[in-house]
């Protein structure tokens, strides 16, 4: 039923504070750039999918996705265009939109992006803003936050397994160093330990260290079916799996804080379809929104047991070099953060990667890569596993 | 490749203030009632999408869809959850995505849902949230609102084609006079022609009656694959079309303005899909956010030559009992507009009509329907044809 669907370009901006760029610059370079590393020129394109999370609320602009089309020169072709949105996830959910148009046969050639333009709103907006992301009527009204909410997951976690403060702050550590080997991210600075755990509280336990930065930018990938994208390039990288799963909106309706269940769902269902298992796996991108994020997707993905996610990090092997290297773009903490492009950059970076095009954060002989976007504190997820072909 | 795909169930809120009801509340009593409506229980749905336009600056809550499946009693599914958006056709947009899902036998049975929730903010910030369907840069910027600009495209339509002020207005005095039998539209009441001429000028040439209103509601649609359609109902109706258009997102980077080419592209495809021809359809919903895009729509969508739309609205062909009944529900004029349940709504009405069960409204003998929904000035387009099986 199902058809073979690779990855046959991708394309990034530069993450950070773009004042120089509006939204639509931002999705337009990243669009043109993915264009230009593949043999697609745009009347080929028959679908056009992009993700962004609240560009109505940063920047007054809806109908994104056809302005991305009308940006890049190529409204004459009047295709199909779409905005998806899951707030962190909606680049995630771009991509398996555009996949199933093609896996479906109802597409040969499609275009996932995903945008945000975050830094033109003063910051307490910016708070508000990710907080659309909580259930309004049973978290916000009671003055919960987004970072407030993910505290209580951290601090559960703390209690529940043994999870470390420093196990937390060395997530940072870690994807601190990777990003000072990105040339596209936000931050390309490492930091130390104690920087972290002494960077102001944000709400305990968790400090501004612990949290992905506000950030403008733009990242797209071209899709095509694998039967026609040899045509486009010399390296598709397949999707083998595309699974994506939900959960209640607010914490207080769950059976655990300490496991995402919408990740186990999507997993399940992407790891099946790609018959391939955790073990299977050589470089991960995982959505550290905050560092907490980064050790319950370890543990929900099925790379170690429940509440393992700490120790592991702490023996290095989720750092380049080590067994299952995790963010060697740098993640959300260090890349950036442009809430719609996350999901896409997390796979442009899989793609260089099994490309063996990441220069100096290159994870050795990496064949297959998997990318867990997530949206509000789990609320929706979406894992893709991809595949050199 | 397409697996056939039809709606076995249907459900809408009343559309108006509904100040008692949340945006939650809102598409829970649609989604339920469509799940009523049939006999697909909840945990047989295999995917979930909603259309809504701009939930975050109504309400500030993003993360619509999962939010849907939670009120709903069944976030314990744990199913993929999507929301789209393309303003105004948000909702069409939704039922596109749903029926891809099927047809590509990636799913069997979705629902599609779509809300608004507009009322809860004041009035000028409506006028600012709708014009985020225009390019903020080339279009806002400069001062036109939503309004400014459906005027010019009206203003050119009667210098080009001799349409008249009084042809405008019968739209609305149709669409009242429809929605007068509709115990689900906003106004229920009939009005004359010379209400809608005398009305306070909005925007030369258009006065407050010739456009929709701002709305709270909900509407929501249960898709199966046709051949497990039949245990959930008695009367499935066949999605035999479905196609999308998009369009320069700004009005002055096109080649007129007396026509949409994404209507055109929309149609052409779904007219294609459905192995149908304008002259087969019995009963239409046109996006009548203004009356002006009511005779706009029928002209695109090939019901009569270009710039014959006003003369055959005149002639009364497009009421009910006419040759070609427009909006039988009332249309976004009388029915009401909020916008992202506006594209399911007019599907939910088409089934209605295509059942026989749509009461004092019913256009006798249809058996294939054509619903238009589009967003912005005609910048995304979506045209689904539905027939009774």
């Amino acid at each position: 039923m199902s058809r073979p669907v690779a990855i046959v370009g991708i394309g990034l901006t530069r993450f950070g504070e773009r004042w120089e760029s509006s939204l639509r610059n931002l999705i337009t370079e990243a669009g043109l750039a993915a264009l230009q590393d593949c043999k697609v020129s745009g009347e080929e394109i028959d679908e056009l999918y992009v993700g962004s999370m609240s560009p109505g609320q940063f920047t007054n602009q809806e109908l994104v996705a056809p302005l991305v089309l009308d940006s890049a020169g190529l409204a004459d072709t009047h295709i199909p265009t779409t905005r998806v949105e899951g707030a962190g996830a909606s680049g995630g959910l771009a991509l398996r939109q555009a996949y199933l148009s093609i896996a479906s046969g109802h597409a040969d050639v499609a275009i996932a992006g995903g945008v945000e333009k975050m830094t033109d709103v003063p910051e307490k907006d910016v708070t508000r803003i990710l907080g659309a992301a909580s259930d309004q009527e049973w978290e916000a009204f009671i003055g919960a936050t987004d970072p407030a909410l993910h505290a209580l997951i951290a601090r559960r976690h703390m209690e529940k397994y043994g999870t470390s403060r420093e196990q937390l702050g060395l997530v940072a550590v870690k994807n601190h160093k990777h990003g000072s080997l990105n040339p596209n991210a936000q931050f390309q600075k490492e930091v130390s330990l104690e920087t972290v755990l002494q960077s102001p509280l944000i709400s305990d336990p968790l400090r501004v260290f612990d949290t992905a930065p506000a950030s403008d930018g733009a990242a797209a990938v071209v899709l095509a079916a694998l039967d026609v994208a040899e045509s486009y390039t010399d390296r598709p990288i397949r999707v083998s799996g595309s699974g994506q799963g939900s959960d209640y909106v607010s914490l207080a309706a769950r059976q655990t804080l300490t496991s995402f269940a919408a990740t186990k769902h999507a997993a399940e269902r992407a790891f099946a379809q790609a018959k391939a298992q955790p073990k299977d796996v050589d470089v991960v991108e995982i959505h550290d929104s905050y560092t907490i994020n980064e050790i319950l997707g370890i543990e929900d993905l099925g790379f170690c047991k429940p509440g393992a996610g700490g120790v592991l990090t702490e023996t290095g092997a989720t750092a380049i070099g080590g067994d299952l290297p995790v963010n060697p773009s740098g993640g959300l903490k260090a890349r950036g953060h442009p809430i719609g492009a996350t999901g896409i950059a997390q796979v442009a970076e899989l793609v260089s990667q099994l490309r063996g095009q990441a220069g100096s954060r290159q994870v050795r002989g990496a064949k297959r890569g998997l990318a867990l976007n997530t949206g509000g504190t789990g609320v929706v997820s979406v894992v893709h596993i991809l595949e050199a072909v």
